[in-house]
């Protein structure tokens, strides 16, 4: 079997069989394949695209390329992960972790750090001092038996095939393919020991799938190649037009997570995590509807009884908990700078893509992997897509600790909030 | 500038600017670039073509990222080039040098060697013992200066980029695209101090072009950059789906070339070099019509007073002329094969790609650049498509020095020699 053979196969728009596939997976991983011929198939992938079985027979691929984490000895019975595809503002997995452990389903999450406009799970968790992302695999495991809940970093060799192509795509032209974005998020989850996977996948401009189309079809695929190698897959389609919540930056967005499982988070971030944690112990067979799930989930969340699971994570994680016990021990940033309305209307835009990259350019994310991250920096969005303000009702803060930082924010926001003088529609949570 | 950037507009199918094309090509060629994007730039290539500007600017780029021969201090005037796209039995560049010479029109040619199943003009001058192809640009152009013809390997750095290029197209399944065909052909050629060039199209199963449409529209675009880059290109579109001739193989071919310069030549090829060669000394200026040019060539053609010229340049380039003088000094292959007409018909089918791939077989050609080649092994084609013969007559011989090699060729055979019991039309010797 020949590499070249193979480009020229999918190049020429036929299926690949499943050996060829694998051929060509584990041949790259072992650098017997050289990234030029890697980049020649992923542009060809890019052109003439997969069938189905072709994308599961990739995901299983990158999937077994390294370790794959098998947590039956920490977990009895299903083990139930929870993926998004990325945005702003998105601290779910430190809200909805700590509430479906609460209700007696484990979740054991290796998450990563930020990279351009979306911000990382673990970057945020590292702005609680002492708090330890770097876990072997037994403590990992360990820690997910004994109190049911764990976010680190990836300490397992999972997926090296998606890394290194991830890496690829990166610089050649070809993230912005379906089969390739499903069987990389697919591929990291089976890997990761998942059998049953809520995907929330974002639409919207700060979202890599910006239009509903294309999420609905990456959706499709992702169920599809779940049902073909065996794993339970629900996609939720929700907005990233806006950022979710609040808070988007490092310690602001700790600081909002502790506030929504104290049952006083804003209004759409805990209707996602409700929504989100409901799917999650459908699955784990918790309850027998998402309505039952919810309701309990609901009722606990607003008397704010998941919050001890959350400081016991961080306590096992050696994290200082008196940060979550009194958040205003957290480091604020020097500058404040707040953008108020300058007329009276409705908000018709709050771009999500704009206010990340302006968090990124405050220091709260990395523009490339080896960027130091400032934890207290980022934005507060106060108003939402629909809501009515009047002139000079605050509609964004900025918290920066450089004025030439701050600045270079303010001109990417330039355009990008937007005042209607007539009503406008909500956008929804969720589209699907 | 990015180089992804530059691969996700010419992805996104939009034309790329003179400095793009001119970043690309010389930064790949000094490195900056890494293979890998440029393999993933030539996979969008081929799916979403190139204008003809585009095309253009990329022969020009190519052919400045290297040495531009100046041939001016030894051709005064006008230098004509000719180029074949290469086939099977293709020995015109011996048999058209001399005689365009000796009508008084320079041809300086830098030759390469073969690889796959066409051969190589240089490996066929090597089957003279003594022939040197290795001189420097300077005794280049002192032979061409002094006896007006010289076939040489390339001395000069010669538009690189095309190497480097064509080597990785070679295992990235980018090969087949009209646009990077025509500007390796053009720049090379440009590269090379041509200013008027006549291109040998050939169409066949024996070429890279397998149809007549896919001939014509890189003929029509290899005119179009000539005429974009200010150089005047004629194209010839000959078949290719039966060898040119009747020898394959390297001391085979240099003797048929001998024969033909002697008047005594197959008439397929002798009438080849002779629309070939016409079309060189009209583009030169040295007869207004093709018909006079022919009349004129035909005539000395017939009276072998095109030969000496062969001899002069062999002599020149230290090759052992008494081999030219008496052929039968040339070394025979130990073993000599006859397949003679199984029926009474008409030969349908001779396939050029099959003859070829078993010269190779026999060790006439490479499969690898690194393969070493046997001068005396090779094919005698006596049969032409549309030739009537009858059970027992001599279609082919195969003349090889080892029998299990032998075997291999006549494997490779099977099936693509065949007999028909209706009268079959000729194939043409040119399309157009």
């Amino acid at each position: 079997m020949r590499a070249v053979d193979i480009i020229i196969k999918k190049r020429d728009g036929l299926a690949l069989t499943q050996t060829e596939i694998d051929f060509f997976i584990q041949s790259y991983v072992k650098g017997e394949i050289p990234d030029y011929q890697a980049a020649a198939f992923l542009m060809a992938v890019y052109f003439q695209g997969m069938k189905d079985a072709e994308s599961a027979d990739l995901t299983l691929s990158m999937a077994n390329s390294g370790e794959v984490l098998d947590l039956s000895d920490a977990i009895s019975g299903i083990v139930v992960d929870k993926h998004s595809t990325g945005g702003v503002g998105d601290k779910v997995s430190l809200i909805v972790g700590p509430m479906v452990a609460a209700c007696g389903v484990p979740v054991g999450k290796m998450s990563g750090r930020g990279l351009g406009f979306t911000g990382g799970t673990l970057d945020k968790l590292e702005s609680i001092p002492g708090f330890q992302v770097a876990l072997t695999t037994e403590a990992f495991k360990h820690q997910l038996r004994e109190i049911g809940v764990v976010i680190a970093g990836q300490s397992a060799n999972l997926a090296p095939a998606d890394g290194k192509f991830y890496a690829l795509r990166d610089v050649t032209g070809t993230v912005p393919s379906l089969p390739l974005i499903a069987s990389s998020i697919m591929s990291k989850k089976i890997a990761g020991g998942a059998h049953k996977i809520v995907l929330d996948v974002k639409v919207g401009t700060g979202a890599f799938m910006k239009d509903l189309a294309s999420a609905r079809a990456l959706s499709a695929l992702m169920v599809k190649i779940g049902a073909l190698v065996g794993r339970e897959v629900v996609c939720l389609l929700s907005d990233m037009n806006q950022p979710l919540g609040v808070a988007v930056g490092n310690n602001l967005e700790v600081q909002e997570a502790v506030r929504t499982l104290q049952g006083q988070g804003p209004t759409d971030l805990t209707e996602h995590c409700l929504v989100v944690a409901a799917h999650m112990l459908v699955l784990a067979g918790k309850f027998s509807t998402l309505v039952q799930a919810k309701t309990h989930l609901a009722e606990k969340l607003a008397k704010g009884e998941f919050f001890p699971k959350l400081t016991e994570m961080v306590e096992w994680q050696k994290g200082d908990v008196s940060y979550l016990e009194d958040l205003s021990r957290f480091p604020v940033a020097s500058i404040q700078h707040e953008i108020r309305a300058e007329a009276d209307g409705w908000v018709s835009w709050m771009d999500a893509l704009a206010v990340g990259e302006a968090a990124v350019l405050l220091g709260a994310g990395r523009a490339k992997k080896t960027d130091p991250v400032d934890h207290s920096v980022g934005l507060l969005v106060h108003a939402k897509v629909g809501e009515s303000v009047t002139k000079g009702s605050l509609l964004l803060t900025l918290l920066a600790n450089e004025e030439s930082r701050l600045q270079e924010a303010l001109a990417k926001l330039t355009g990008h909030i937007q005042i209607s003088d007539r009503q406008v529609a909500e956008l929804p949570l969720f589209y699907e």
